[in-house]
């Protein structure tokens, strides 16, 4: 069950970059909550390729299909199966290197675990994968807008050694996505884009960090001690491809704090109880507390590059590798809705199974 | 199911900090390894508390007692139940404030998740939950060595400022433990001890950062596209108390790299296909590729402190907070066999998965 | 969860008899595996409507396509996604009745659980559902005979009172299929087929028995305690609709023996362990012994029948059902993939655990 | 996870007979539900050996200790751990036969599986593994109680040949309780009895069927496909140890009927949906509809006996064995307690799995 996510909220994904399709099934959406296929294709529309001229040109329209769970508009709390058609596959730019393990790629621990591959595009290490996971996301967003009030908003904030200036708490979709870079410090994003259009020109790419802010998620969730709630995010985004590192609140820099500088005080607010501070992040003990959920994540520059590299094929003979194939000089700003997707499904889970264990009496 | 952690090796922990005990049922270890309670208790030995001067003075012997699972000094192959009483429980060192919510403790989360919670000594959000990790972590630290030879050693390369410089691949055990600091490098050792002893006098805390390395992990572990090694590391470490942060391989500072210049090349040694550099921290597509697993995480400084600090208490009054209890100035040196238990748990568990998936003709 | 089955050979079904199609993902199939569309198809067609006169007029061709997993006709370890487009829809035909509960349907139940239900054609609850599970036992059955050589077949043993003569010993699937009724007893399967035909023109139906036997199922498959091996073939089979009961080896027949009546007693044939007579079932303690497993399931009549029957409907208003749509007059001849499938499931699942589990030294 | 029943109320036992101890771990019982030692004792000791002259002699008092999950006699919300030790082992007993197969024990399969065993008193598969079932079925017991008024009650309907006459629906636990065979009615209780007794001192045993009926529960309960209530609960009661067959409502008497006479008519009751008979059993298309829930288990005579009986032993010799240890002539009225835990147990799981997926507007 490797391609099942959520205990209650859950999803399962299927599909290879280059196979009859890629899709998810949702099990364990509440009933009668209301989603049409133009909220699941408007998250799918900010992760497909060729939105811009800074990610991969493949063309797909990652056109969604509902095969199943809903009637007349709303969830029947049956599992929802969405499947979105592979169209612009080209096999044939990878066959030349189809027995060339592409280096910091999978190719070589594909053949190591499973001893046979679909070398067309990455197969299921491919980032297409995460198309099951963007649209399920888009159902958890719908649920936890409407039950709670949940908004869950990422961007970039770093790209190479542009570095973004960025407020969790005011930021908004709209400034999000006011450029290509996803990243809503305007003169950061230019730069970025520079940065990125450089790369791309120079046939290397780039990586970068991602913040992510979740609001209005209510006190409880997240389920000590394995399911924490910062557990169960690490997990989840960790799972993208080619991210390489976590951190929620004051994350390592907070690791130069004392407890005295770092703790969050308590305090009351609209007699609500508020911390003055937010170095933890939104979560204590693995439980949310109310505030604002933010949390980075790093992604590595992606493996793919048009510049010559040194590697073996699979009869171990050395080779040069000089890349063909369609892919983006840097994740980033198509990781935004992946992401997103990450912890709205972790959360929807955790909201599903907070109502599960309410008082007992 | 939120305290049971695996899906084939696969443990379920209990206990609060001051009630009856703590353990661990360990259910999925294969039949027929030997193990002994001196095995478990020497890794119990390394986390519990009191050992040093820079540990906190709470008097527990942590003695473990195995009540099922074993048979002539073999596992049976069914579930190991492992039971530490609590010795030197002081509720009434809490009783003061039984009724204020610590900062940056799980007071407030657990009282707004579950509307009770077992105020004396943290309760299960105590870091004495871990010892059923660990318990279950030495058994199968037995079993990845039996299997495979693999090897599994963390160590503290941060406290506060103080930065150690360690080399993953050839750090030992005895360099790990010849230190109160669990720091290989002596110089950097005395040096954290000193600033620890300094916090602990100051009535303040530190936090920091430990890296783990794991060896001899064998190509194939991990299982796209949720249960990637790296993602079951992160959500294993970040489960652990005042986690902030994880990263694999090159992780954050690796973003800064371009694609070029952070690729692992392949190469043949030996006739076996293996990479010139390691950034990727020996998972490559969520999967192992043989070389060292090497991953970081950063604790933050330990919550409790002895400063006055403000707060609130469940009524919503002001309080001001002087903590008495006992606690551990900086968690660092006790984390590392948590850290270590918790890498050997993903490890054994993906293990055993990777045995029922061998290739099917 | 409530759409997924099994631990590492995992199925998730999602569909409703009148939605977009009906479908599964296999999850956790060994790589490597030659599995081919045919092999899948020759089981669903199995299960088809339309297939004889005593099955229900639906025309459909129940035509599967893959859309993932499989690479140049072999498994590649990845899910295997699986659709069937449902083509013979006819909702009109339930239009007048979309109010109204039909008794010992799931109508009422679905409304009082979910608050919403798909009227057409009995949704989630009608048993085109089984076609993932059929497609996905077709997986399976390739597994199980080409790593083991297990092979399992179910047949008619009874429909309403009459009763057939099988030994479950020798019979063969030529001789199931050889007839309508999948009644491999030729004057038993006359009497059937005659009788259906009846209940069919008296707008009536029938229920039944069928048995199952699982062949050369190597001893050791079982997990303890709760997943032993006649708990989840239980669970499995009384998860099919329409299902009322489950017995293994002796079953209820069984209990009005003594106990040195009713135990097999040990003997060595050919240097291995087999018991004399089989009234175990093939299962000890939870575990396969080697012997043939043989398990029964009872059917009840179909719900849907054309008398005129009193109820009620959403409103609360009494009302009379006079049930057009389509339907069997007797569900036992296509149950017969549909158990099969299950045993498949539940022993690829066991057979994988079992290889994660052998012996630790 | 084999020793792991339920996906949201959880719990994992562990324990052998002759081991230091058995017990269980309750993962996601919900905070705040008062329950005492003396609950959980009550139905401990309507499981306890030796508490009548019809059952095995064995002297264990099987007293309970709680080590964690509560706090003043309430629950945290936490796991709750419950111990009992083994006091009356006497291994001895086993040792001259501890390497022959016992004819319909689990010792030959254990062998084959696990290749090693702990022979004392039969180890795990001893039905003393149940205590920890038990202990967990008290809370759930207390927990839908009082969240719901459900009631969960079980009795001996047929003990060999003697077939008792009940009504499911009036009977009380006073009427269970009222003999030593579990039986509410007197004159075939007393039969019964006097045929155990007569079977004791013959050196036999023997078998028979249970009757549990579930009482208010509340409509909406069971998770189709897979996790549908007659499936869990067949599931549940099958992983028994001696259980061979499981019906609800008709079951197999039911597949004798035609569609017409076995549907279950609806009516509306105090403006509530009824239906007129309960050959459905309380559960329809896998969903509870507020009827009582009635279903059987079969339980094959024990297969410990005195006389004596051919098998072989682990070196594939020929022996004859002639028991000694001490066992139940009839395990039905013991296994009274334990088929209404797992009925609890299952009930306590779809109670909190309906809390989670409640309508989603």
């Amino acid at each position: 069950m490797a391609s099942t996510f959520g205990k209650l909220f859950s999803i399962t994904t299927f599909g290879e970059s280059h196979g009859g399709g890629v899709g998810v099934i949702v099990d364990g959406c509440p009933p009668r909550l209301p989603i049409s296929i133009e909220e699941i294709q408007a998250d799918l529309d900010r992760r497909k390729p060729g939105q811009s001229r800074i990610t991969t040109p493949r063309g797909e329209l990652d056109e969604a299909e509902i095969l199943s769970g809903l009637f007349e508009g709303e969830t029947l709390g049956t599992p929802i199966a969405i499947v979105v058609r592979n169209k612009d596959a080209r096999p044939s730019a990878y066959e030349d290197f189809k027995d060339v393990y592409r280096p910091s790629h999978a190719d070589f621990t594909y053949e190591a675990k499973y001893g046979i591959r679909n070398w067309q595009g990455g197969g299921r290490a491919s980032a297409r994968e995460t198309i099951g996971r963007v649209a399920a996301g888009a159902i958890a967003r719908k649920l936890l807008r409407e039950l709670a009030g949940v908004e869950v908003l990422a961007y970039v904030t770093r790209v190479h050694e542009i570095e973004a200036s960025i407020d969790p708490g005011s930021v908004t979709l709209e400034a999000v996505e006011s450029n290509i870079a996803r990243c809503p410090d305007a003169e950061a994003a230019q730069a970025m884009i520079d940065r990125i259009d450089e790369a791309r020109k120079d046939g290397d790419s780039l990586g970068g960090v991602l913040e992510c802010v979740c609001r209005n998620v209510p006190p409880g969730l997240g389920e000590p001690v394995f399911d924490k709630l910062e557990a169960d995010l690490a997990g989840a985004v960790m799972s993208l491809p080619a991210s390489k590192g976590f951190e929620i609140g004051s994350g390592f820099a907070g690791t130069k704090l004392t407890g005295f500088e770092h703790n969050d005080p308590f305090t009351v607010e609209d007699g609500r109880v508020r911390t003055k501070s937010n170095r933890s992040g939104g979560v204590q003990g693995g439980i949310s507390n109310g505030e604002d959920i933010v949390f980075r994540v790093g992604f590595k520059p992606t493996a793919t590059i048009r510049k010559a590299q040194d590697t073996v094929d699979s009869s171990g003979k050395a080779r040069v590798l000089e890349a063909k194939g369609r892919h983006d000089p840097c994740v980033l700003p198509r990781a935004v809705p992946m992401v997103e997707s990450m912890a709205l499904l972790v959360l929807a889970d955790h909201f599903l199974r907070q109502r599960a264990q309410v008082g007992g009496s």
